[in-house]
């Protein structure tokens, strides 16, 4: 069994991890994944697509850039609507990706552990487990500065609050 | 809420954490735990045997010590009975912490992990994530050396084979 790099459970049948790789496919297949979030631009590759098919995954994709200074800035918008459809239980087992599963996918979480009202001390604590030795000042600020009130209408209309463990 | 450091989740109805505090009962009062699970041989502390009797909440405790160079070496007994409590269904959810939550913690999920067939690259690299900057080697060849034949015996006779995601 060969997880992905850094692959690990957020919540019940909410995964996290970098971008799988075929290696990573019989790990996967043990997830049963109904869907997965993926956080790039770029087309995704025909072997992984081929693999989601075989599966019946359905692939989201939000294709956002990562926050780089000085100008690069995750859109709000993307995360929101990435939390939307993570957070929607019609998509889960959901297995959220985005190239090295630090930084974007590491926003995505901290954002979603914003949800579950985390002091920031903790959830930045977790996003640097996971982004060392890259992490960045500039997602934690993403992070902190994040507005949640869509997110939080939205689980609130799904009765998903508080979020299940 | 305010998690305890280096809570995670690890698998549905099993945490980690570091010794939770006064100040991490209300979060882990959203948990609905079923038992604790203790690595430290210490006398658990009034203020925290308060709560888990108010929470109703079951104590396990398996005293034993972190690896230590040059002869100190968890007793590979207490690891194996401690795992057998934590996947028994009944003791669930289950919530597994030591000092730090970095070494006793780590090696008992590292051990977890093995019951899962996870190759070891893949088992360090989540040890370290939750050890840094205090990872040690002879944690990380306690995992790899631990003769699992006994947890795996237990989980296949209670049926919980493949440990349920």
């Amino acid at each position: 069994m060969y997880p992905p790099e850094n692959f690990s459970l957020v919540l019940t049948d909410i995964y996290r991890s970098s971008f799988p790789k075929a290696s990573n496919f019989g790990f996967l297949a043990t997830l049963k994944l109904k869907s997965i979030v993926c956080l790039i631009s770029e087309p995704y590759p025909d072997e992984n697509l081929a693999f989601l098919e075989q599966q019946n995954v359905q692939l989201f994709q939000y294709g956002m850039p990562g926050n780089k200074e000085p100008f690069v800035k995750i859109p709000e918008t993307s995360i929101t609507q990435a939390i939307k459809t993570i957070l929607d239980p019609a998509n889960q087992p959901v297995l959220i990706h985005c190239n090295r599963g630090k930084h974007r996918t590491g926003c995505v979480v901290g954002c979603i552990r914003k949800l579950q009202n985390w002091n920031l001390t903790m959830i930045f604590d977790e996003y640097r487990k996971f982004a060392a030795p890259k992490q960045r000042a500039l997602d934690q600020q993403f992070i902190e500065l994040f507005n949640e009130d869509d997110c939080w209408c939205y689980a609130n209309d799904m009765d998903l609050l508080p979020l299940k463990w």
